[in-house]
């Protein structure tokens, strides 16, 4: 059928099962081809097909309420609901999300980017439906991986207690971005391995007895499931013990199973939760053999060869550079042990976990955990390296506030992702780091000019001592500069004048270096002389260089690729006038106070006017203002 | 003996049961006398009177380390580590702290504050530990209220997949703060209810084998608590499904239970969860008695009645003011739907609890799941009251803006403690929220100047229909203020003068109003004329007033009890320069870059020179610098 056509997912409720199964094939077929163009989360949408077929065939959206947990496995509710003819601008500017995203649909009710929220909101959803006695069903699906994080075993406490009706869909593909951590995970894994437990029949029948809705008939669809009585028996302990009836496990990709226990749940009373197995990447053969996650979210490919479309970049990713070097100082430091919160592969630590087994935890889907746990091998005087990207650390604020800083700890932070990061957009831009860290008492924050400054960082902050300190990189690679063979220490709290000029100095670091020195040379034609500084260190600045610059009473324009409430710009103000440099002009660039939506980096900094063209333009404006006043 | 004595818990080795007894008893008495007179947590210290004791006797600290989750139960691990005569000044300026802290003792290696993160910590700890091949026993000690913590239950899912050796204390006492909610601690609760569940014999010798070290031992032990195979049983599976061998439970009141189990516990290899039952207040009657937690943490009392030492004052407290005023609008606004993490009593949500039973959610310990709870509950056009501490709202960041604000939800939040809260000290402080929430795009925040504004403001957020709004308010009790009956609503953004002046504009809110104001009379008699607003729109401003106030030239301070970093001065700093106003004369007043320590709230802003006088010497130093220029 013509997807394209689809306008509301009402005309699934007729058809056979011989039907859906044609329709996932095309559905399939559709999502590898449209993806090998614009890149997306392949891997997790190909495993959902005919779960997200089934919660439409059996449900009444937007009646009844469908929450996606992370919300990167939506792209078959979006074809369902009428936008699979918006693929070809899939995370595009002005394209259509990757997310669930309220304005796109009435089908969208929630928006999800982060992981672990659906479980809370559902929960919200459901006491407002119990309020208002509207009686629709609320239906969180929310992956094994995703469960492991603090505010999802938050909410099932919660729900649990409550007993409200709710059905939880547990999407469980035994991968969620990396391979799963945690005792959670084991318990779900013992649906797979099982063996280990013996159960006698006496129990077993007691046990089936609780779930009453339910009685014989799950007894027969277990029996469909090789070992299924005792999975059955072992993980529902789990679940059953906090509060809810479980169904399951079933067969993710079989729509006899999957509508079967879907009914099964809409006549069960109190909180349902079914335990749907399901493959990643089912149905094309790279993504399917996929184990590390690069299937996950990719860019461009070949459908035949499944070869990615890499664009021509010989410089390293910043991820590597940060990470390979945070290695290299391992050899010689034997108190550095790296952490990263469910992210090996993507903060590209896979040869940090080779070569230092016993010094690396991967601690799952739990960034709160991560950073409380590197506090706590800090106070034993090792040195621990947490890699995490901007976005995930604002999970871990009040750690990094309360159990890092406060007690000023060697923690050494590699926020990884800084500043926009393009198509996964409004839920993942990295742009409020600055302004949630720079308050935090006691906290050293960096932001490398190239790769090579980068490298002389990470070994400043292992040699660091003397308390927090953090380097923020973007994402994405390095500019390809030469790398110095020895490493650096940086003097805490230097800067560096990059270019000399008189008329109007330019303090920046990191991303938007580059624009200021072009925009600077361009304005050397007009006769216009602007300094550049890296400002490569956001906290605590160079207070000697910047009496310097003050005294001179030469125009300032601050520039950063943040958010600018509370931001760099703003510590530069905030020292001005606490030293009593009242009357220097100061202006700021950079992020305005909303949330950046997805598209290619440059189309969003054109955007928001963070462009070499508004420098050149703000420079201008900005020395006949000093003029005026000499 | 005497207690003051102590100089170290190696004397305890050598002691025998009844000596042991007799000492509870003293630390009892010394701890009811000391406390009658300070205040302090009293009711969580009773409690843990043996169990501390017979760690301090198991173990060798500070060689093996002991964290206390949230910290307030470390009164007698204190007075056993040699700071027993410190008692008299506990909580006070420079006094001893009422939480663990790391500069009083070796013994204190771990400083907690807020709850849930000892079980992170202490895998930091565990992994030193193993590194280095150190050997020592590591030993969090956490309630069943901070165990539904998210972080808490990461920790233990990663801690159980690890399998390292690690002795978990769970205190369980059927009462963290409020009663427990949340379907965990119903697992624990049938430790205590039981009779749900049938166990054959197969199973129970099946499961008794699954620790191996304790064996037959346990059965036996078993034996002394009432039904407590079933209650081992059933508990036992939840953490041993996690990875934990689980032993318990034992009566948190008995050396001989204490110490057997100690002992098993450290022969044990892998993560060990021993289940203590503890009752809060043991050894003083009225804390014994108490249900709602009002022995929790108390001011002074009379020991022989148990009556408290109130300070004499007829307003009304800030929580209670807030709270019931949503309770007045929720008989006419059936949208309204109160949330509160733990805090039921300190919010003083009790009487809308009482009135609206089915619109009241205490979710426990879980900040992040009852903010997205709110968001959820406002997608469903509901107006969801989140009740919660300065504090305890940074565990929520995330949620905050990545739910809440990114998108535009009608929550409403009663950020109450913020600013400097006194004896609870550093981790306490309410002093970052401003920093924190003024970079969130879409969100409104209030600080009203007393409690007849305050009431006008819970209207005004009831009313307002644009997204996320907040007020903060101070710990503590109004000003006594005539109250108007009938309730208004405040223009959003819009600012109030407070007193005319011509020379000096002083931008302040909420707490300093006052200092800003008797300052502003006081220079009245040395010719100097200052106007004073009311900012109570910290965001977003009066940007009608702030051009206003500009146009004129004049210089400004900005007063706030919040910390200085991108707080409210720092917005106008950057309304100034964003708007062309670069020459004016702008000073901040605030809370330095630091953390700030525990004492009298006075005392507290005199170090940080945070005081009338301080504003009388500045504004003397600005105006000068004013007519200077002229």
């Amino acid at each position: 059928m013509d997807l394209t056509a689809i306008k509301s997912p009402a005309f699934l409720k007729d058809m056979s099962y011989e039907e859906l199964d044609l329709l996932s094939e095309e559905i399939r077929t559709f999502l590898i081809e449209k993806l090998s163009v614009t890149g997306g989360h392949i891997g997790p949408n190909l495993g959902v097909v005919e779960l997200t077929i089934a919660l439409h065939k059996e449900f009444s959206s937007p009646k009844d309420k469908f929450i996606w947990d992370v919300g990167h496995q939506s792209y078959v509710h979006k074809i369902l609901t009428g936008r699979a003819s918006e693929f070809d601008s899939l995370r595009q500017y002005k394209g259509l999300c990757g997310f669930p995203k309220r304005i796109e649909s009435e089908h969208d009710v929630w928006e999800t980017g982060h992981s672990s929220t659906s479980l809370s909101a559902a929960m919200g959803m459901v006491v407002a439906r119990d309020l208002k006695k509207s009686g629709e069903f609320i239906v969180p699906i929310i992956g094994d991986g995703a469960l492991t994080g603090g505010m999802a075993l938050e909410a099932l406490n919660h729900i649990g207690h409550e007993r409200k009706d709710m059905i939880v869909i547990l999407n469980d593909n035994e991968m969620s971005i990396a391979p799963n951590v945690g005792a959670l995970h084991n318990v779900l894994g013992k649906l797979r391995t099982a063996g280990k437990y013996h159960w006698v029949k006496d129990e077993l029948e007691y046990l089936l007895k609780r779930i009453p809705a339910v009685g014989g008939k799950l007894a027969s669809t277990a029996e469909r499931v090789k070992d299924s009585l005792k999975y059955l028996l072992v993980s529902g302990v789990f679940f059953e013990e906090l509060g809810f009836t479980y169904l399951g496990p079933v067969d993710g990709h079989s729509y006899e199973d999957l509508i079967e226990n879907l009914q099964y749940a809409k006549k069960t009373k109190g909180p349902v939760l079914l335990h749907v197995i399901t493959k990643k990447g089912k149905g094309y053969q790279p993504a399917e053999i996929d184990t590390v996650g690069t299937w996950h979210g990719t860019g461009a490919y070949k459908i035949e060869t499944g070869d990615f479309v890499k664009p021509v970049n010989v410089a390293p990713a910043w991820s590597s550079l940060i990470s390979e070097t945070v290695r290299r100082l391992a050899r010689e430091d034997e108190r550095i042990v790296a952490i990263t919160p469910a992210m090996p592969v993507g903060s590209k630590l896979e040869n940090f976990a080779k070569e230092f087994p016993e010094r690396m935890y991967d601690v799952g889907i739990a960034e709160q955990h991560a950073t409380t746990m590197a506090a706590g091998l800090a106070t034993q005087n090792m040195k621990p390296f947490l890699a995490i990207y901007s976005t995930f650390l604002q999970r871990a604020y009040d750690q990094v506030l309360h159990d890092v800083c406060r007690q000023n700890l060697n923690v050494f932070f590699g926020i990884d992702r800084s500043g926009l990061v393009g198509a996964d957009g409004e839920t993942h831009q990295g742009v409020f780091d600055i302004a949630f860290l720079r308050h935090m008492p006691n906290l050293v924050l960096m932001m490398p000019k190239d790769e090579n400054e980068g490298q002389h960082m990470v070994n400043t902050a292992v040699k660091y001592d003397g308390g927090p300190i953090a380097i923020r990189y973007p994402r994405g690679n390095g500019l390809g500069v030469k790398m110095d063979e020895e490493l650096k220490e940086l003097p805490i709290g230097s800067w560096e004048v990059l270019k000399e000029g008189k008329d109007l100095i330019i303090l920046t670091f990191g991303t938007t270096i580059p624009m200021a020195l072009e925009a600077a040379e361009m304005l050397q034609t007009e006769d216009l002389s602007v300094k550049v500084i890296n400002a490569r260190f956001i906290k605590p600045m160079d207070e000697a260089m910047l009496h310097e610059l003050f005294s001179s009473e030469v125009p300032v324009l601050t520039i950063e690729e943040a958010i600018l409430q509370g931001g760099f710009g703003s510590a530069v103000l905030e020292f001005a006038h606490d030293q009593g440099y009242h009357h220097t002009v100061i202006e700021r660039m950079g992020i305005p106070d909303q949330f950046i939506e997805h598209g290619n980096v440059n189309e969003l900094l054109e955007e928001i006017n963070l462009t070499t063209d508004e420098v050149k333009s703000r420079v201008r404006r900005l020395i006949p203002k000093k003029q005026k006043r000499a």
